[in-house]
């Protein structure tokens, strides 16, 4: 399955390697590519540079859409066009997952309403503030709604992936792949010390 | 300080990432960039290409050099050439830091020689085996030896990289840049639940 990696602007790096990390080992079944609104390179705050491919171009019959937050998540939920190709992919996907505030992006689609989902929790004031009735949760690792996984904040990306990994194909291959790359994963998608009071 | 990151074909993800965002949050006192052995474009099995300066090129003062694995390390330790710019960069810098294989490519260099290292556990055979009169550690977070920090398999290098934070600024900066990120930080470098029979 393809892994299709929205990046824009001023990405938040881990948002993006931590989950391209795990689904990347596992080459097999899935395949990482990197898009954008318009293709051509992407750059972050981190002086990272990325190639990608205009994510209209997507033609696969089955893929993942990855959609990292960062401090670029605040330009790209204001561009229109942006919004609406990641409304587009986002309902073609079999699964999309977010991670930190790539789950505002989402719910400014409208694709969240009547949903559960869960943000970065520095953030969440501002994240919860769009999409229209969804269940933000202040308290979760990470969220599953049918084919929509969200996460909270940068590191939760991993979790979350390595969550998905153990819903697709069993938590032993989930933990198994963990080990692999002698990561302590936190199984649990409820357990939250990150929260904050809002 | 500037942090020079050493890339090389097929390093591993994480091992770059990981470790860059943690540095790269702190942008009064870090500055993220790649250098590879000839300067360029370097890629990665996970699709990953980013553009690099010459690796002799650093001109810096004090930095830090950081030094991923990755499936690219054995050919990497094989080439001389890069094995002598590596030399002579860990020379000149005020901190080295490896990441999984990274140490067996530092250590091929002479300079972790009558040192503490670690490696990644799944590797460790294959890497302790270079260098001479190394005290490789088969269970070992990561390790300390004067200026050089060596951590084992791909996660284990954020969790280094906040121990190195934490060595400089103090264990609460640590904890708190690792809170910012969301980060469960596994503080004692001893702790490893990852070390295998050999």
């Amino acid at each position: 399955m393809n892994v299709a990696t929205l990046l824009f602007e001023d990405f938040e790096t881990l948002d993006v390697f931590g989950p391209v990390e795990i689904l990347g080992r596992i080459k097999d079944d899935y395949d990482v590519k990197f898009y954008s609104a318009s293709g051509g390179i992407v750059q972050n705050h981190h002086g990272i540079r990325i190639a990608t491919d205009k994510l209209s171009t997507i033609a696969q019959a089955e893929y993942i859409l990855l959609i990292p937050g960062g401090p670029g998540t605040r330009g790209a939920i204001e561009d229109q066009s942006l919004v609406d190709a990641v409304a587009r992919a986002s309902e073609a996907a079999t699964y999309v997952l977010t991670v930190c505030t790539g789950s505002a992006l989402l719910a400014r689609t409208g694709l969240l309403n009547a949903r559960r989902a869960t943000s970065n929790k520095k953030a969440f004031a501002w994240a919860s503030s769009y999409g229209d009735n969804v269940t933000w949760i202040p308290k979760a690792r990470w969220t599953v709604d049918g084919k929509f996984y969200t996460s909270s904040g940068v590191s939760a990306g991993m979790d979350m992936t390595l969550g998905f990994l153990a819903d697709r194909h069993g938590v032993g291959f989930a933990r198994h792949v963990a080990f692999e790359m002698e990561y302590h994963w936190h199984e649990d998608k409820e357990s939250d010390p990150f929260t904050r009071d809002y």
